[in-house]
């Protein structure tokens, strides 16, 4: 077992926490932003030093290969170098620096690869930017089509294909990646649970399935003074029992199951005017589709009319649940057993460019602690301590999937 | 009994509709705008015509006197010419016109006045431009501070004071009403009660009391998807909680308690964020200070800490009932009688010039039926033919008050 360097590692999150630093210690690095292009450059020099081929894609993603002795396809690495606007310092560069971490820690002790080792850094990942999120792992997996993606536009009017042109890093269509081995993906939990826990690596089993609704209630706008309760028709009445009814419904189904009401808009939203339309989201996530399927049963089982006020439940959008490689996963559980790591077997809540490239590779994630659970803010935190141990299992799970592929002929896992 | 001519008053409505209509058959007059200052001008033209004296005092409210054979305090009608933005032809507007009608229909049966009759304009009634609503009848009424009404600033940045001067219309301070016989304020139901009991002419015996409250619920912002329910402290579910349970608590006390949550603001307002704080108002009123007492007794004695969040009821403002001269609404009740009008005796849920006006003059109002309860909106609409109905009602009461104080050598009403 080979440890890695846990003060070169902090060395280089501290680097990179310069590229589109905040004042309270977070960072603003959107997507193909002057301070993602800086992190960008600085990424492939030292993957260059390194002695990483550099190859970038019709998408911006960037592929930094280690040659192995076998000309086969390689094992993968990766996570995204951008963030959202005031985000922290860790949430997907982590990912890339335990690996490249790992990499130098494989020179250091002059391990020869047999099989070649890839670090990829997905563009647009947060779709902080550029809606929609995970867009690049996305095209190349055949979610998105790319000539809708180019389309896209930020806040200041720019398209994304346009912000591609002026990053320098526009590459070829044909360095996609295509073709590996495995797909390993190191994360922040961006949660609560492995702290709660007091696990120090969480085996990512997968990304939860999910569904989000916009539920409107359309009553009728009148004055809150001289409107008698009997004659109203007012929507915020009828969406609070709705939310309600909804907690007590939804709870009772599954603990595990989540369900937020994150977004709500009154309109016309004065104090002295009851309300003629209150819109609302409910966002529910859960690994279990049998779950997901009540849940959305009772979302559309909404009755269509309450207290005069029309309801009308909207799908905005879903995903079913995507199971990462029970393989991988079994690995990357030892490995954390050979180091003495604590560790917890979970779902994602939150969406990883791994969830599409689980698609065509086999894949899974790791998770190191999240302090408090905070992501996506300044105030987001790992230990040090616990990143180093992320990188240490990042770097024998890769290790040990090299020896089982260079068993075998045909490259592929004993089950 | 003499009554108005429809035809005239219909005129004389659609007249001053032009003064700032809208495309959808509205009107936007905010206060001492170009639109107000030509409305005020026709004003005091019609009423010079009519052999009425003009008066206006420092807060551009102005007064039109028709003198009677004695020198003593006037009787006075009014409301106010002022809307807001995309309000309707009716509101406030109509107190003006009936009473021009009134006294046109005076002047057509050559009645001679014993008593000075008043008909006053008041500035800012709406408070859409500035804040406060009542904001003129509030000062001459020493509810409100003339110097601080004079900082009100609209969206553009303008005072009240910049506002006034740039008006023409500011009079002086001697001229404000400060003794008068009697009030009476004709004014648009907005709300539906007398179209929903099939009557005539509201008569109104006064202007509901009210409280507002904010009542802030502070919870911890988390990624959706990450954090189990355990975990949560999420506003938006105890705020839901706390609505729906204050909807049974307050419908329970009385069904004449109107309550409404008018505005809520959601923190951060993401669908795929848990918010961090739920910010929601209630409005509620009612005619008895004890029910008023027990609505406030319960939103003060909403718990502390719910599910990890913080609730905190903060009042914004209050107003104790205004109950108006019983003598002057059994007068406004024979006239609708003497004219074969159904009437009804009620409370204003809204604010009115003439809560402020009642501190120190003998007040009432008459209500006219709004159709659908509408105002305060394009589509706000009342029958012409109530509209006249109410002018008689109005000029029938002046002349039976006319006749009332007349007798007396002390001009008081006898109960």
């Amino acid at each position: 077992m080979y440890k890695c360097n846990s003060s070169r590692l902090q060395e280089l999150i501290e680097q990179f926490s310069q590229f589109g630093a905040t004042a309270n210690g977070g960072v603003t690095r959107l997507s193909l932003s002057q301070e993602d292009v800086v992190a960008r450059t600085y990424f492939c020099e030292i993957c260059k030093e390194l002695g990483m081929e550099i190859r970038v894609d019709d998408m911006a993603n960037i592929y930094a290969i280690l040659p192995g002795k076998r000309d086969c396809p390689p094992i993968v690495m990766g996570s995204h170098l951008d963030s959202v606007e005031k985000g922290g310092r860790f949430d997907g560069v982590l990912g890339i620096l335990t690996a490249i971490e790992a990499i130098r820690t494989l020179k250091d002790n002059d391990i020869e690869l047999e099989i070649p080792l890839m670090l990829v850094n997905f563009t647009n990942e947060e779709g902080a930017r550029f809606d929609p999120a995970m867009m690049s792992s996305g095209v190349i997996s055949s979610k998105f089509s790319k000539d809708k993606m180019m389309q896209s536009v930020d806040k200041n009017g720019i398209t994304f294909k346009e912000a591609l042109l002026a990053s320098g890093y526009e590459g070829e269509k044909e360095n996609r990646l295509t073709e590996a081995l495995a797909y390993i993906e190191l994360h922040i939990e961006q949660g609560p649970v492995l702290e709660a826990k007091q696990r120090e690596i969480g085996v990512v089993e997968g990304v939860l399935g999910m569904v989000c609704y916009e539920i409107s209630v359309t009553g009728e706008s009148n004055h809150a003074g001289t409107t008698p309760m009997s004659m109203r028709k007012d929507p915020m009445i009828v969406a609070s029992n709705i939310m309600t009814t909804l907690h007590e419904q939804l709870g009772e189904i599954d603990e595990e199951l989540v369900y937020t009401f994150g977004r709500m808009n009154v309109s016309p939203n004065i104090h002295t005017v009851i309300p003629n339309e209150v819109l609302f989201t409910i966002d529910s996530r859960h690994q279990n589709p049998e779950v997901m399927r009540k849940v959305e049963e009772i979302l559309n089982g909404l009755p269509p009319e309450e207290e005069g006020c029309h309801i009308q439940p909207v799908k905005l959008w879903g995903r079913d649940t995507v199971f990462f490689d029970a393989i991988i996963c079994n690995e990357v559980e030892k490995s954390c057993q050979n180091f003495g790591y604590s560790s917890h077997r979970m779902f994602s809540g939150a969406g990883h460019d791994a969830q599409y490239i689980a698609s065509f590779i086999p894949s899974a994630m790791i998770f190191v602690p999240s302090i408090k659970g905070k992501s996506h803010c300044e105030e987001e935190e790992t230990a040090f301590e616990d990143c180093t141990k992320g990188a240490n299992v990042l770097l024998e799970t890769v290790l040990t999937l090299q020896t089982e592929f260079s068993r075998g002929e045909k490259y592929t896992l004993n089950s």
